[in-house]
């Protein structure tokens, strides 16, 4: 995230304008002009990423105090998309506005349209991390026990799969008797996204799209006039 | 809508493939073979349009039945957007994948920008149905109180005013002392859209269009699987 020093009151060593990048419990760049400001400044961005929220911090020193701008930039998220379909092909069209990179995972070569990059063949060719949000498209794709089992133990936040508690009922059972335990499995969204009631394929990736922005913000999604 | 005889029982005077085109209680184009057909379609019509659904549905004849696939197309909804502001533009990039066109009404000429067109500058210039859905993307434009009056009394299916109850109640208490009734007020949705908890502009649009959808279908938004 970037710290900006945007205000100086008294003589401290830092002028309006110096900034730090930092990366909580990572890289460091740049200087608010003293190694005090700049021990305290990534210790505040622990906090302040934490928060998620930009917010403006006092900073103190002998000579005079400074006002430090500090505004997280957490990575874009991105979604994985498991099998190429037109469901998935609307999602990646609903979810590009909000700056979330869809990648689809799809083996069926085949299957693969004009337009559908960035593909791969398999989850297991993607780092997985908490900023990953996945959606199984089709639940008649090959491996899909498989790639629930592999998603369940990765840090993706969000896993979601298409289709009616009576197609993926069978996957969950298969998933238990592999051990995972309840808990395990409640992150399964299924049936996925907000009850717009649309049957089309841009309806159910506005629903999809919809529910991933309200699992974001813990929210439940419905009426807010309501 | 389109109504095609998809199979023939005996010999009635209409061949598979014979086709009508009926707007119900307007144009009629096309015969299924005889005036007998065709007045049964176009009353049959009547009833599937009011359903939404397509339908197949057997007319009968002296000399034999026919099926007739019905094909309810209703024109695409139109989505009616005052203010030219950022939301405003976020909600045509979100509509147009769900084949809704979107017309902006901004009478200050200053703030319309290269691409926001279609562009009227009035409400009144435009010619409202019950297709058209109409969203308020700032509750301090001027004319708030006469463009919601204009809509109240139109026969648009969805009204919707972005902003919290403290900003649209003066509009609500005006327009009640001008005479309109609690349950004509009751169409005005405000705050607008699902509760996905989002704060830029494109995660607000996706919140109306995601509502706008839910309200097409009867739905209450909220999760599918909680």
């Amino acid at each position: 995230m970037d710290a900006t020093a945007v205000r100086v009151v008294g003589s401290p060593p830092c002028r309006v304008g110096s900034r730090m990048s930092i990366v909580p419990g990572g890289e460091v760049h740049g200087t608010l002009g003293c190694a005090e400001f700049d021990a305290a400044a990534i210790e505040a961005a622990v906090d302040v990423w934490a928060s998620g929220d930009p917010q403006t911090r006092t900073l103190h020193h002998d000579l005079g105090d400074i006002e430090v701008f500090f505004e997280p930039s957490r990575p874009a998220s991105r979604m994985i998309v498991v099998s190429a379909t037109d469901v998935a092909r609307e999602l990646r069209a609903a979810m590009g506005p909000l700056g979330t990179e869809v990648t689809l995972v799809e083996p069926r070569t085949d299957r693969v349209a004009r337009g559908d990059g960035p593909v791969v063949a398999s989850l297991a060719d993607l780092d997985l991390s908490d900023y990953d949000e996945a959606v199984l498209t089709d639940h008649d794709a090959p491996q899909v026990t498989e790639t629930l089992a592999l998603l369940l133990r990765s840090p993706v936040r969000f896993v979601g799969v298409m289709g009616s508690r009576r197609h993926v009922g069978p996957y969950v059972d298969e998933l238990r008797s592999r051990g995972f335990s309840d808990q395990e499995l409640a992150r399964i969204r299924s049936p996925l996204g907000l009850d717009l009631g649309g049957r089309t394929p841009n309806e159910i990736a506005l629903s999809i799209a919809a529910g991933v922005v309200a699992a974001r913000h813990e929210r439940d999604g419905g009426w807010l006039d309501r």
